[in-house]
C-alpha cells in the first residue's frame, strides 16, 4: 500500500506551527505494512490544495489529510476533497445534532456557518471527534482511501487511536512489528560488531542506530498478524539481549526516566535531587512517568549559590573548589539525600548557557550521586544551545544513576547466592 | 518569488524524527517577501527524490533542500540535484582540504568515501558548515536558485544565519517585517473589537490570533528595506499599545518567562518557587532566559507530601484542606519565599496526570503567590495529556505573577506621583 500524508494550513507554511501530525502518522504506518512515500504541507489556497490532493488521489492508495476543518471560509479541506472526487456536500443529520448539542452544552448558540462541519460526501463515513467540533471522514472509493482528520494534534491523535487505527488493522495484509533495544555505554560500531551474528537475518531484520540517548538496536518483523510478527521477534530479541547484557537500559518508547524509575521501585529506593544547571528539568522528566511518586521525593533547584548553602551545601566547598566543580556536585548529592530524606541523592552543577563560567566551557556538567556509603561522579560536556545542553545533561545524570542501580542489583544478586 | 522546501530523509517518513527544518525555514522566509508555496518530505529513494526535486526546479524560483548530505551511499541529495540540473560532480580542492583537516583534527583518518562531501557542481558555490563536515550549496542557474543545507538542525540553522540569510537579504526587493504584541486576559473578539480602528489598514496589516499563551496581534509591513518597513510599523504599534495598554505582556519571540524576568529585574525583586505538579518545569522555563540568576533564587520541587512538610508547609494545612488545595498552594508560596529568601514566593499544587486526585479532575492547578504582605491566588484546569497540562500550568503561574508585577509597577508609579 502506497501512502501519502498531506498537512493543510497556511500557518504551517508561515512557520508559525510545526507540523507534528505528519510525524505522528508516519511513525504509526509501519505497523500495518503501509509504506509512506510522500509527505507534503500546503496552505489554504484552493488551487494548490486541489493540485496536491488530486496528485495524491492519483498516485496513492491511502491518503491522510489533516487540518482545514474549522468553521471559517478559509477552511476548505472538505470542499477540496469533494471537488477532487466530484461529489456533492450535504449536511449529515446525525452530525448536525451532535454539533448543535455540543455547542449548546457549552452555552453557545451555534453560528449558522458552523453547519459546514457537519457536512459529508456520499463516499465518506464520519469519524467521531469528542475532543473538538469537526468530525473526520473515512472516504473509500475505487479501491482507494482518503482519511480526513482535524489539525489540532490532541483531536487528531485521539481520532487516530479510536477510529482510524482499528480500520487499518482490519485491512492490513501484513503487519510490521518492531522492538527497539536501547543501549548505553557502547559505540555504534561496537554494537554492530557484537550483534554481527544476527545481522544477516532478513525477517526479522536488525538495524543499529545512533541516537541522543545511546545506540539503539531495532528488530523488525513482518508477518500476517501481530502475533506471528511477535513470534518471529522473540528468539532474536532474546539472543540480542543475551549479547548486549546490562548495556540494554530500555525498550521502544520507554524513556530513561521510566527505566530508572522502574529500577528504583524494584530496589525499593527513593531519589532526591539537587539541581542547578538543569534547574528542575531532571525532576520534570522523572515525574513525567506515571506512579513516580512511589520513588521520587523531590528536587531542590538551588539556582543561586547562597541557596545551595541554605540547603546544606557547605560554603567552603563552593568557595574553595568553585560552584562548577566535582566537589560541589558531590556536596549537592549528599545534601539532597539528607534534606529530602531520600535513599539516593543526586546533584548536578554546570553551565547551560553559552558563556564560560569559572574558566569552564559552555555545556560543562558535574554530576554526582551518593547512597550514603559511596559516591559516584560523572563529567560531561555538550553544547549546541541551552536547550540541547540541558537535555543532554538530563541524559547524563540519568545514565549515571542507571549504571549505579544496575551494579547495585548485580551486587544484591551476588550477595543472595 | 515562489519558494519551496524539500526535507530529505527516510527517517522523517518513518516518523523517527520530526522535520523542524521546514518550519524554521518557513518562519524566516516572510521577512524577505518570499512566498512559501510548497513543503514536502521525501525519503532516500532516488526515483522519488528526483521527481520531487525536478518538480521544484520547474515550478519554484527558490528551492531549499535539507538533508541527505552524509558520507554514506544512502545520502544522494548531491547526486540528485546534479542529475536534475544535468551537471557533473567534481571534488572541490578547497572543500577537500577543509574536510581532511577537520577529520584529522578529530584524530581520525578520513575514510575515502567521505570525499563526496567535498563535491560540487559548476553552478554551485559551497556554503561553510563549521558545525559539521558537509558544506551546503548555493546553486544559481537560469534565474533560479537551489539552496542545499545539511539536515541536523544545529548545522542548518547556523548555515542559514551566516550564509543563506545575507544572500536572501541582498536579493529581496521587498522586505516584510512583523511585530507581534502578545496579550493576556482578553478574548480574541475583544482584542479584535479594541483594535477595530486599525484593522482597515493594509500596509501595515493587523491580524489577531488566538494562541496558547494568549491573544496575539501581529502588525506586518512590506517595504523595500528593513528600515522602511519598521518605519511603517512604528506608529501603528504605538497606537495598538496605547489601546491594549497593560494587557500586552511581550513582543515577538519573547517568552512569558523572559517578560516576567524583565519585570522582576526592573522592580529589583527576587523569586522563589515551590512546585509540586509542575515538578521543576516553571524553574526550568525561568532559567531558560539569559541572566535569570539576577532574580531567580530557585525552586523547591516538593513532590512527596512529607517533602512539602520538610520544606515548611504546615502538616495541618495538607491534612485539613488536602494537598490539592488553595490553602496548600498558599502555604507553599509562603514557605518558598521564606526558605529561599526570596521577595516573592510562588507555590503550585495540582494534578498533571490523567487520574482524579482528592475528588478533583485531571489538569486541576492551584497557584498562589505572596510578597509577604498580600497573597494572590489562581485556579486553572486544563487537561490534554500530562505534557500539555504541565505547560499550561506554567503559563497560568507566570500569568498570575505577571499580573501581580504589573499592578505593583502601576502602584509604584501612583505612589511616586
Amino acid at each position: 500500500m502506497r501512502a501519502e500524508v498531506i498537512s493543510i494550513g497556511t500557518e504551517i507554511l508561515l512557520g508559525e506551527i510545526t507540523d507534528t501530525n505528519a510525524a505522528f502518522i508516519a511513525g504509526h504506518l509501519p505497523h500495518y505494512g503501509i509504506d509512506l512515500l510522500w509527505v507534503s504541507q500546503v496552505g489554504d489556497n484552493p488551487g494548490r490544495m486541489r493540485e496536491v490532493v488530486e496528485r495524491a488521489w492519483e498516485r496513492s492508495d491511502l491518503t491522510f489529510v489533516t487540518g482545514g476543518l474549522g468553521p471559517t471560509e478559509d477552511d476548505i479541506t472538505r470542499e477540496t476533497i469533494a471537488g477532487v472526487l466530484g461529489e456533492q456536500l450535504t449536511v449529515d443529520a446525525e452530525q448536525e445534532a451532535i454539533l448543535r448539542e455540543r455547542m449548546e452544552r457549552g452555552g453557545r448558540r451555534m453560528p449558522e456557518r458552523n453547519i459546514k462541519q457537519a457536512m459529508v460526501i456520499p463516499s465518506a463515513r464520519p469519524l467521531a471527534n469528542p475532543r473538538g467540533t469537526a468530525p473526520g471522514w473515512w472516504v473509500e472509493r475505487d479501491g482507494k482511501i482518503i482519511v480526513m482528520m482535524p489539525g489540532p494534534p490532541a483531536e487528531m491523535t485521539r481520532m487516530w487511536e479510536h477510529e482510524v487505527s482499528p480500520e487499518l488493522e482490519k485491512r492490513a495484509d501484513s503487519i510490521l512489528v518492531s522492538r527497539t533495544l536501547k543501549t548505553t555505554g557502547l559505540g555504534e560500531s561496537t554494537v554492530d560488531e557484537m550483534l554481527s551474528p544476527l545481522l544477516s537475518s532478513t525477517n526479522p531484520s536488525i538495524g543499529i542506530y545512533h541516537r541522543q540517548d545511546g545506540v539503539h538496536a531495532r528488530i523488525a518483523a513482518k508477518a500476517p498478524t501481530f502475533e506471528e510478527a511477535h513470534f518471529l521477534i522473540e528468539p532474536v530479541e532474546a539472543e540480542a539481549r543475551k549479547i548486549l547484557g546490562v548495556y540494554v537500559w530500555g525498550v521502544d518508547d520507554e524513556s530513561l526516566a521510566a527505566s530508572v524509575g522502574q529500577m528504583l521501585r524494584g530496589q525499593n529506593l527513593t531519589l532526591g535531587l539537587m539541581e542547578s544547571a538543569t534547574a528542575g528539568l531532571i525532576a520534570s522528566n522523572m515525574t513525567d512517568v506515571d506512579g513516580s511518586s512511589d520513588y521520587f521525593r523531590g528536587s531542590l533547584v538551588t539556582y543561586a549559590t547562597d541557596v545551595k548553602h541554605l540547603n546544606g551545601v557547605p560554603a567552603e566547598v563552593t568557595t574553595i573548589h568553585g560552584v562548577i566543580s566535582r566537589e560541589t556536585a558531590e556536596a549537592m548529592a549528599s545534601a539532597a539525600r539528607e534534606r529530602l530524606k531520600a535513599d539516593i541523592g543526586l546533584g548536578i552543577t554546570g553551565i547551560a548557557g553559552g558563556e564560560e563560567v569559572e574558566g569552564q566551557p559552555p555545556g560543562t556538567m558535574h554530576i554526582a550521586l551518593t547512597d550514603g556509603n559511596e559516591v559516584r561522579y560523572a563529567y560531561s560536556r555538550y553544547y549546541q544551545g541551552r536547550d540541547a545542553a540541558k537535555k543532554r545533561a538530563v541524559l547524563s545524570a540519568l545514565t549515571l544513576l542507571r549504571d549505579f542501580l544496575m551494579e547495585r542489583a548485580g551486587a544484591e544478586l551476588d550477595g543472595a547466592k
